[in-house]
């Protein structure tokens, strides 16, 4: 089926660092092979095994599996599988349907929203509490498997999860529908699970906005699940992205739902949830998406409505503090709410930027006038950490100041500005 | 059309002290009617007024007005009017309908309720502030005209208002109708304005669960408000009360409704919204109910309709910290809530006394084991102020410590409870 070096070679080669980053399967470094074998090898979501990795390193990690000298706890884990290999046929089987591994040591890794979870797991104790089936520990994939063409940092950077019941009303989904449609139209990209009910609702919405949508799923890129979606899916890969932790032909096992829920809430900038009954996994997803520190918000429904039960449960739990939301224009002014780095929403430019802190005025400056940037790029320019830039410029964009040309941000025109010339559209 | 003494005469009998409270029009004493008089010579809701009735006394402050006196903001309130005397006519009319007059001087006075009036305006400034349209200075009444048999005091101890938009939809009326109902049925009395849409529904509500439920309305008590509601008038007032500042006859003119709001505000533990349009007139009355210190509730619905835009509104106001309430079970949640007293609902009665506080402990020591007596009589057992003993009462009542008869307040009876005898109903 491969044409390349086995994995033990691969593996070899990157230890030594010889190799450099060549595309296609066959021609894979053993970094990304390991990492291809590391999304075989183990379920996501547990705490031991991506500690593990973490300490040694994918390259060491899978040679030591496939030596039998890790800890029990992580062979445990991975049992019979350390021994078998599928890398170069899961690549190939990725590149067949149009998808790819991104890496950590990939550009396109969304690492900003992934850091939550790096966070989240770095407090998790040593040895592991008992999970429920319910409880999924914060950890971060180590690797994911995308299907589309977009990038997948620059997809997720302004990202939104509409999330909510399978089972769910004609006016949950027409709710869900509005909110993905108006949500697009705003530049936002609307994240989902892809599943029938709310999930779909929102999808088609974004994608009748003519914008961009991504699917996490719970299964192999090329297999997503439920197969009645098929078309939706296709229209997503090619619009937008598909997104799993597991391989090509994973199946949708029940456990991997609430393990896929936790990528959803840390890739994106906050939660909506439309319709979700008593007690459902939406709710867990909304409590989930609060314990990442992303905001939750919720849409009310009839009170006369079992679909909207557990979404009232949501606003009137005062610990989660979740956002009562009526439309997309809510939602936006949630996740693209006023940092702690600025006061208030002020009425004026002007005196806008007398209120900024030291870092919004530094990356002001660092905004090119006509062709937007990327944030790493204003970081680099403003001398400041990625994460303090992508806590500023929604506070900026809020004001006015800044704005986004589908591509990179630049300053917003103003009316007379002196020799600032024609407004150029953002190049790529 | 009277043959009572002459006003002046009966203000200077009671000047002097000489009478007594004696029953009917024509031998209402000179305070009595001196109160009748006020309520028709000046629009509720001015603070001058309020606290020029407040200095002297209601028989001194009609004398200064009908002797031109009084100070020149208070007597251009009156003007003409005070050379008019329909005291004996307005008392006469009343009691043709069934109504009395009840002033600050009857046991039956809501004196808690009023209380947070006298508070709100001993806050406000001395020189009136520009006041719009919508708004409405807190100021309690000088007397209320009351038709049904029912004590006021009584009816309103725990009362709930339930308000929202005339134009409701069918669903706002079901939720109103199912909430006063369930309200009722669970001894709650439901308070609201009497108008077409959210308002009828809980009356109906809460008649139909054969509860009592009062109608604070914004003209005379003998001519309610709209015509069209005419039967259900009728009902309201032989199974609960119909309340109003204004002297029988009075019109329902547009302002009156918001002077009227206040009082609904104050006299009742707090308030639900049901349906309020944006912007609109339910909104303001919730925002004076959090003013006064009484919580808001609010039920949501879809967010396609707008008459739940208001709501929604008002549950996206993080200051007014409103509450979402599904259901009555919600409702009394709110309006039952342990107090500052008490930390938490304790599941076992026997630990619960250990955590009560002083007055807890003192006004539970206070409350008889068979038949129930009144919060004023259990503040003098007690020794403490009654404004204390109705703060300690809803936690001990969730707690299970003592029990509402329908007519007062006695300990819950213990199974097995020594020597305590079968259970008696309490007397009236």
């Amino acid at each position: 089926m491969s044409a390349g070096p086995s994995l033990d070679e691969a593996l070899e080669e990157a230890s030594v660092g010889a190799s450099v980053t060549v595309s296609g399967p066959a021609t894979a470094t053993g970094l990304r092979r390991a990492r291809a074998w590391l999304t075989r090898a183990a379920e996501p979501g547990s705490v031991a095994f991506w500690r593990f990795v973490d300490e040694w390193g994918p390259v060491e990690a899978v040679r030591r599996l496939r030596a039998g000298s890790a800890p029990d706890a992580v062979r445990a884990l991975v049992g019979p599988r350390a021994q078998q290999d599928a890398t170069l046929a899961d690549l190939a089987r990725a590149q067949r349907c149009g998808a790819r591994l991104v890496t950590p040591e990939d550009d396109e890794w969304p690492a900003l929203g992934l850091h939550a979870l790096t966070v989240a797991v770095a407090e998790e104790p040593g040895q592991p509490r008992y999970q429920s089936p319910r409880t999924v520990a914060p950890v971060p994939p180590v690797a994911l498997w995308v299907r589309g063409a977009a990038r997948l940092d620059e997809l997720f950077d302004r990202s939104v999860a509409v999330v909510g019941a399978r089972a769910s009303s004609a006016y949950g989904e027409h709710v869900a529908g509005e909110l993905g449609h108006d949500l697009a139209a705003r530049g936002w990209t609307v994240v989902s699970g892809g599943a029938y009910g709310i999930d779909g609702a929102a999808h088609r919405g974004a994608l009748a906005a003519g914008g961009p949508t991504a699917a996490v799923l719970a299964c192999g890129v090329d297999r997503p699940y439920p197969e009645g979606h098929g078309a939706l899916f296709h229209r997503i890969a090619a619009d937008g992205l598909l997104v799993s932790e597991w391989p090509p032909g994973a199946a949708p096992h029940r456990h991997r739902f609430l393990v896929r829920n936790r990528l959803i809430a840390a890739l994106t900038r906050g939660t909506v949830v439309v319709e979700a009954a008593a007690r459902s996994g939406a709710q867990a997803t909304a409590r989930r998406a609060e314990r990442l520190g992303r905001p939750v918000m919720v849409v009310p429904g009839p009170v006369t409505s079992a679909m909207s039960v557990g979404c009232h449960e949501l606003l009137r739990d005062e610990a989660l503090r979740a956002a009562l939301v009526a439309d997309a224009a809510h939602v936006v002014e949630v996740v693209g709410r006023i940092g702690a780095d600025l006061a208030d929403p002020p009425a004026r430019p002007q005196q806008a930027r007398d209120s900024l802190s030291d870092v919004a005025v530094r990356v002001l400056d660092a905004c090119p006038v006509r062709r937007g940037v990327s944030a790493e790029r204003l970081a680099a320019t403003a001398g400041c950490e990625v994460v303090e830039v992508l806590r500023v410029l929604p506070a900026l964009e809020l004001a006015d100041l800044v704005q986004w040309t589908g591509t990179g941000w630049r300053l917003t025109p103003r009316p007379g500005g002196a020799g600032d010339g024609p407004e150029g559209a953002g190049g790529g």
